[in-house]
């Protein structure tokens, strides 16, 4: 298997888009390959996610990108893995790189929801959860999410600020995010005083639905081996899958998926988690961010929360999770959002993400998940 | 990179399912692990297609479908390339499989249709073209298929004859097949009394709307050397790309995706066309398999709609085409499509397929269009 660099990466701002997905991913997946300083027609696969297409009226967008780049007969394929369609799609390509099938791939996420109502979006989403068991009954991400929420203050007797302290913190690391959706710090009074979405999650613990695009271009190194960037060393690329509908789970308090996918990926990496120097984790909601970090083993159980509101986990902290701002505030364009986090790994480690950076880039996790943990994809990265 | 092998298929009958994709693709994905004789625990991962989920409310179905086989904790994604859906999905299990990332996967595709009418399931396949550029301003596949046959007509001075041999052929081997969607016979008086779709498109030249599952198990022989039935060698498996819109292409007379898979899977076969012993080719509309047919190097350009009305591409012809009776016949179940065509050259294989055997099963070949060629897979199979 060989070694593989992810080697050039870009993203737009996240937020409200005029162009469509396709537009959106085909002027990012260009700066990405600019980016690696290749020429389109080195990649030699191109693997995209844009869950929400049909919306808009475009399915099979691969080869329409794939032209607008200049390389109409690539091969290209669409994956959808829910929330984590980009990180699976980040999966493929390494999968195709590591075997040898391609000496550099592109991989691209891309979504467009600003079109839809909040209601007519929160119901697409849903159908990502089991359809005649959740969604059929009325639920939505922010009540499932709720329930996990409710099943983990019971357990631990959270106080609201720890989960407050999350998305001041991702707010914070936001407002120093050019790609942020949200660019503007909230104090904890803003977040305590937020109306009440699905309790106990109040609306400063949900994330939003944002527009966005965001891309990468992974390489093998004994094909190109002098990069134009710091690459990243794909150390792990691991998915995993578990049960869909919460009902059907005997523990509410954690997500099995990340669970496996992170006690894998650190068995490939041959790393613990002590070695990792910061993390994007996927925080839709404030207690996914909790419980992301206590089901990869950063913290014990029931204590993520509170470590929050110690500033472990702020940007100057011992553990900075989400510089980019999280999907919380940097926003959740769902099929670009795993390459989005990886996005804000390579930043971070070429020194580019000034105001925001952390203290050490040599080692970096990023954790996507589908739906409440039906699928979920881990990456560690490190420097050369 | 390890050899691969198809191990065990199985496919419901196509037509109007009373179950949603995802029973469907679960209890079809469960009989070709059993056909396979392995255990669901021996999966290491599941490849799905499912393009039309959302019009059921069920995206992410990959989890789903795991959780129902017992193996929730099996990663799988949704991959979706067009009309070619299931055919990219075996490429991805090819890719795990030949790299060393899984020792056996499973690759289920699964459509249901039924539950929308006409006018609407023709709006939603029509999503795969260009947009902006054909679907906006009227066009179906129906429409573009058409423009491709006029090209033909006016071309090579062909016969309404020529092209409803094309039908009546493949109706004939439907017939025989207990999968397919029509199992009737039609006259070459039926084909030419049927009515006008799309000129010189009649009803007897287009693919019917199909609900339909069919699944595969590939496996890697270095793992499993034993199998339970005569395994498909996966000779070459190919997928490219081409300029979606047919009004930015320079040649309307062949698909360039089909012209360059297939030349790229003979040379990694080490094969020649004439090797071939059967074919299952995507025959969309009538046209579309005469068009396969040359750009696969079979027939001359402007010959095998002539070569179809003389027999050449009956069971018993020269190069039997589509004895499972095509996309014509058999049906169009979207997402189920590409991997069907591999179901039936497994059950021709494996002596499956009593009153439509043909008469050589060393070699074949399954050729799976995206749309009109912006995508196309090519796989060749041979016996051990």
């Amino acid at each position: 298997m060989r070694e593989v660099w992810v080697v050039g990466a870009a993203s737009n701002r996240y937020g409200k888009l005029a162009e469509t997905a396709r537009e959106a991913a085909t002027r990012v997946a260009a700066e990405a390959i600019r980016d690696a300083g290749l020429e389109p027609k080195q990649i030699g696969h191109t693997f995209v996610a844009n869950c929400f297409g049909l919306t808009e009226h475009q399915a099979h967008v691969g080869p329409l990108i794939n032209n607008g780049l200049g390389i109409p007969e690539v091969p290209s394929v669409t994956l959808e893995s829910a929330c984590s369609s980009s990180s699976a799609a980040l999966h493929e390509a390494f999968v195709h790189v590591a075997g040898g099938f391609a000496d550099a791939a592109l991989v691209v996420g891309a979504e467009r929801l600003g079109h839809l109502d909040t209601m007519s979006a929160t119901g697409y989403f849903a159908y990502a959860a089991d359809y005649p068991f959740e969604t059929k009954n009325g639920a939505t991400f922010p009540g499932l999410y709720a329930t996990l929420a409710d099943a983990y203050r019971h357990a631990y007797r959270t106080t609201p600020e720890m989960f407050g302290a999350i998305a001041v913190k991702n707010h914070a690391n936001a407002a120093r995010n050019p790609h942020a959706h949200f660019q503007k710090e909230i104090s904890m009074q803003t977040y305590l005083d937020s109306p009440m979405i699905a309790s106990p999650l109040r609306l400063y613990d949900c994330c939003p639905f944002s527009d966005g695009a965001a891309a990468m271009v992974v390489a093998a190194p004994d094909a190109f081996p002098r990069p134009a960037n710091e690459p990243l060393v794909v150390r792990a690329s691991v998915r995993t899958g578990a049960v869909t509908a919460l009902q059907d789970r005997s523990d509410l308090l954690g997500l099995p998926s990340t669970q496996r996918a992170g006690k894998e990926a650190f068995r490939r990496a041959g790393l613990e988690p002590r070695r990792i120097d910061f993390l994007e984790v996927h925080d839709c909601f404030t207690i996914a961010e909790a419980l992301a970090l206590e089901d990869l083993g950063f913290f014990p159980r029931g204590s993520a929360a509170r470590e929050s509101l110690e500033g472990t986990t702020a940007r100057d902290g011992r553990l900075p999770v989400n510089p980019s701002g999280g999907l919380k505030a940097k926003g959740h364009p769902v099929s670009a959002t795993g390459a989005g986090q990886v996005v804000e790994v390579f930043e971070q480690v070429n020194g580019r993400a000034p105001g925001r950076e952390v203290p050490r880039t040599g080692t970096a996790l990023t954790h996507n998940v589908g739906a409440t943990g039906g699928s979920c994809t881990v990456h560690i990265f490190s420097r050369r």
